[in-house]
């Protein structure tokens, strides 16, 4: 409850149109679900500006459906991140109008928000391993209502794939950059524009690599100013934080 | 052997009602039934409290049937964690009386100890995936005497939710924490309470999480004073502790 | 603002006696006292059970006495902890009341709380370097107001000096365990008594030790069971912890 | 050189205007000063909007006054970060106009851009060790044209601190959130509010805090979404961020 | 475009043979095949000396169809590096002429480069463990045109098959040696010879070992000077490297 | 070659009785056996005391049987270590005499050396999970010529069990200790015999015991002396020093 | 107590010779000297074969004068390790006949048990910079009754250095290799030799050597049998096994 | 001993003119000098190309002149790396034509070895603060007969730097790239050369950076090919292995 709502309901304590009982209970509620196994939240998106979002990996079907059904009397449009195919199958089997984005393992209920800007996020990949981490933030910063325009594969090991494409980088709001392996991307990127950069290391690699560690470590040691980073593979935080800053 | 039985044996010795050669004998004798692969533990819940637990994992079924079949004849109730519901299944083949809690993954045999107390212990988890360490804790500390208050999914992501449930949290004996990803509900719980926190991290996340590493860290560092760490996922012995505490 | 208080609070204003703007101020006002570079806790001992303690490290004798002072007025005793000598001596030309404890790097402004309790606290040391750690806790624990029996130096390379030792240690009511190198005590002590046990970790080692690692994880994955961990060195955390369970 | 001046620059060629071995010479050229030691980047305010930073750690004085004295004849402000104390005298012994600023570790040379926004930045630390990597990004901040508003010492140990300066924190444009020890303050202030926040861990800590990383993890690891992070202690970097989001 | 190729171009364009829009064209134009989830860099061979690798894993059968189809109209040989025996079925349905390494888990297309020169690339093994990560070494140098020698299994644990098989390494231009387990080999031989040596750790071992760091550590750490090293089980990389170094 | 045998060799060229080039070549050969895969050391009982041991991870069956069948005409006898029980059908189809040790993972063909010592090697483990690496020290040691005695599951959280074997494992001439978990068994079992400790850590945990690391920090930092370490779940490597040893 | 004497100690309980008060007062002593700071293990010679010894680091001057008092009213020779000339110098200051062994930072207290044996323990560096933990080892071995032959700068990036001394090792009863960098040396020698093999990584060397740590896996992880391990730096532990082995 | 030397020893040994003894003790013979602390290897220039190198850390000024002392006597030029001003002002008082290479803390007694080719190696580092490492590298290839090309401070930061200077890096025959805090130089030049490139880790950075260990990740899973890795700072390492490729 906010300073100013608080102040009106007091003010009609005071004025004896809400009895003192009432208001503290009211007080004390919460727009919250209870659903025993979740409290969904579902104050989110007038708090935090977009809906509640469902993080499927450790969650079973019944407990995704449940959130997603008691989401979907309140809020729109519901994203599922981390949903595995088979998953997917035993969820749309009662949420009817769910569409899953396979190569981004994601599901949709609802309609996305209008893309009301002309602006636009870059999503920029290093290789063509790292488009399922891309297409995650791609489906989540749609779903958020962001026009995006892909820019895959243009890694530094041939550098001139980077030129080739920097028009389109240089003319978005925010960029968001993936990499795996060595995940220098994203420094050079980060010296070339005079934009936000959000990095995504990703997990592809081997040996040292260690699970996108070294990508990680890359990115937040970057001699390039002006980049900031997510998890390994947090594709979808990266669009959530570029939605935010692209609505600005 | 304590000191007062000592002393009484070594009367009896001086007093010639009992041989040197049988005293020594006696002495050396411990409580304890020797199965080969296993020396069973029968003096557990006169020395520590509770009856010796069987770890399940990297235990097979037979060697789980004869420690259980052991301690059956001794101690009761007999807790087995990390049990797998196909090692569950062999197991009750021979020991019919076992129950099995599938989301704890822990079997039961025998009857509970008598929750004797008002006072409770509080099971506290950030989220939904938390669930299954969760209740490997509240199976644990029902099953050595103690009434659970269950309060899941309150992290902090939307904080309103624990704050609707504090006063459930404030009145227990002791508090059980349970979180993956960043962990960081251990140290907001532990900054609204005067009660012993007991902070559990669980392997839930991805990428820099390190199956756990992240929260655990997270919990041994905490701003909040009067907070004790566990092992990863370990439910079960943050039920031990606070089993303790409670009968205190 | 505890929820009785709310109510009564409430009705006051229902019934004219508070006006609804006070009542406002009211519920935003927080027993906080800004300094600027901090905002002192002033409400620490009502909700967590004792005044808030001043971590020395990492601030300036200036930032301390102010804390201090602006503590003083409000709460006692004041405990400092990770205090140098020479950051004393600047404290207490100032605050003439202090007491330093060199060997534990504490300071206390005030008078203890009294040790009501016939319980005590065991605070055990492996080993004769870890007497600084074990100090730590026994004056914050002192502090608290807490009897407290030091049992130092029983390390398992000569495990008899532990059983010569074990009557106290099995007589507390919450024991404390403190111990570097491979911190294989805890274990040791875990497994012969049937009180709660705090083991703290030691800096003390070198080379695999990782300044106190090792024994943090061997504490972690203790094959006894009742034990709880806190960060290395932090034997103020031990006995805080302890503090609470020696108060139940 | 961007297409649209290539393509100037090739007409002029065309039609006879510019000899081809003289536009050959000028597509090589770059805006570089070449000092031996350092290849000063002087196209880095058209290119990213901001003068090159001197990074002053690892550089000798004579560097660093070789460095400052080629870009003062070209851009401005000129901003020195990790500058020591002692470094900084014989800076400013050559160059007159330098400002230190002791507690942030960092040098200004020249005028601050403009504040021309509305908006500002918060900087919110957890506690009062935080504090110099805050007025390293409030320096860098104020240098780069931005309002700030610093929010110090409100971490969650006694969360109320927070939300009684909740207000000032919701009102930013884009929020900076510096901690350490366990760094949980970012989750909760990322739960509360709907524009991008970047965290900055500090090496504040002991023990396991691994002179940050415990921090660093939490961070990246956030239950909470927007939260997008830096390197540890890196309060230059998140200001570099945050200004350009800023100025949108 | 090379600085020879610009100024040619800038004098037809000056003579008015190039029309100004035509040669911006050309120079925006590169070497690049858009498959939209890849950019083929078609100018490897020229810029790097050999045509463009595709890395298998990570990709799946269609993408390295279309990769290879795209630079079989290029360039020749293509190697395609971690290939699984499955993928390779569906590659080889449609690209009919392509050759199974099954130890290297690597598939060729085309015709190698011709083995030009007298001398060879030695490649070396601690153990028979170790083949696989060799077979990719010596199928990547065989496919870019360089007379390989094998010498396996001399690791040294019996030190006399290395001095044993000695002269061949000694007549080498440039020596793979590759271990796992410790690495100790690397060392041995690169005290021995006056040619350099690249060294692969393999992921051979167990515990300790941490997947190939074990042996990676010790290469990067060796008291024997000329030692370069690569990524753990990176066959293909030291190949690489070697038959630049043998082409010299 | 020895010295003697070298100076013998080198009068026998002096006085004619052998040719220089015989000579040469005679110094050159060496006794091992080249497979091609492997260079199969014949020499190594002469030179380390006992015959080549086979490891069998990594190695396909028919590599196992090569490297067997090559052994078998020179030394015996056989031991092949980590060899699954599918391999071993493998391997026995064609070398009919072996036996498997299922629990050890270990296969043996020909007799073990005669067990000449009235001396013993004691096999003790803290749990029963450890026993698959006890196991497989046992048949090394078995195999090696020596008596062994098997203690298991006598770990330190039930420390009489440990009292109650300890004659035997006083009585040995050198002391095997296996334990997971955190490993306190090595440290308890040091301090109270006078006899060579080996301690072999078990990848037996979870979470933080980081598959075994945690038991060998511990057994590398042990506060008791006399104790020396071989690698995570190495029952070979310790009965094998162990047989060195008991055989002096 | 001894079995033996339990049982002679019960018979004279029996015959009344011994009071049941006297005889329980008798268990319960030990011979353990209490000096508040310290519980000098006054039982070590007997039990373990050597006096205790005492670890210098992190015992103030004071604490080690008491100790070594205690112990020399008891047993001899008495060593104390990892000690600074500074400290040395005020323990001298009590203790006269103390002498210092500066490269090995020990000092001697009384005469060095006999070196009775014809065997010796061949003491081994790969470099210069080993030798003080080197001296450490020979100090320790020499205090307790062995012969040393020291063998230094041996390591493998001239290996011919080794072969040349390789007499002298194999004459060894037991053999301790000392290696800092990769450590290679441990793997090399104990390939060569029928002996037991003590390995002592070093914590010389830079970067990723890690303190040690590279030496230590190397160790740990060596394809040569027979090798056992102790902690970085541990010159005392090597020597203290090596001597049991040497006395067998 | 060369194959071929020894045929001809023992032909004179067959024709009478060497005696069998004394061929015995020549074959016994190694180019050794034994000074107790160090066996110098006079052997290396011969066997590895290059004489013995000095590495100055961890030696005494003592000990490195009477190596130095020995070496002066056979081989030359001298080299002494990682060489303290402090301890070369000890080392020239009797060395007195040690010349001293401040910045790149190296020493050198004699003349380089002669520059002979036309080819050179480049050093290229990323900033400024990585000059120190980058001039070992230049002192040591120079010491050892090349002619370098220095390049310094073209980070990808500002990649038209590196695009400024590319032709100079082209022309090289082996290329050292050195870089610190994320190290993504290498692959950006990797991707753009055709000649072996070395690249160096260096320490330069703070936080996540870990010493260097960010760049050396970097460099090893960077995704263009080509590329080899020496230790952390290791400019000496480089070029060695550079001067090796330079001369081939």
């Amino acid at each position: 409850m906010e300073q100013a709502q608080l102040e009106a309901l007091l003010q009609q304590v005071a004025s004896g149109k809400v009895a003192p009982e009432m208001a503290s209970q009211q007080l004390k509620q919460e727009p919250i679900a209870d659903l025993g196994f979740a409290q969904v939240d579902l104050d989110r998106k007038r708090r935090n500006g977009y809906p509640e979002v469902i993080y499927g990996a450790g969650k079973t079907a019944p407990q995704i459906i449940g959130i997603a059904q008691t989401l979907q009397q309140h809020e729109q449009p519901i994203l599922i991140t981390r949903l595995s195919a088979e998953k997917f199958q035993a969820v749309q089997a009662t949420l009817l109008t769910a569409t899953y984005y396979a190569e981004a393992r994601c599901a949709v209920i609802g309609t996305p928000l209008p893309a009301t800007d002309d602006s636009y996020i870059a999503v920029v990949t290093a290789g063509t391993s790292d488009i399922p981490v891309a297409e995650e933030a791609a489906i989540t910063a749609t779903t958020f209502g962001n026009r995006v325009e892909r820019v895959y594969d243009v890694g530094v090991a041939g550098i001139q794939r980077l030129f080739n494409r920097l028009d389109v980088i240089r003319g978005a709001k925010v960029v968001i950059v993936i990499a795996g392996m060595e995940g220098a991307l994203a420094s050079v990127v980060g010296g070339l524009i005079d934009k936000p950069l959000i990095a995504v290391p990703t997990s592809i690699g081997y040996g040292t690599n260690f699970q996108g560690m070294t990508a990680l470590l890359t990115m937040l040691n970057s001699c390039a100013s002006g980049i900031t980073v997510v998890n390994v593979d947090n594709g979808f935080g990266a669009a959530y934080s570029a939605s935010m800053i692209n609505h600005l």
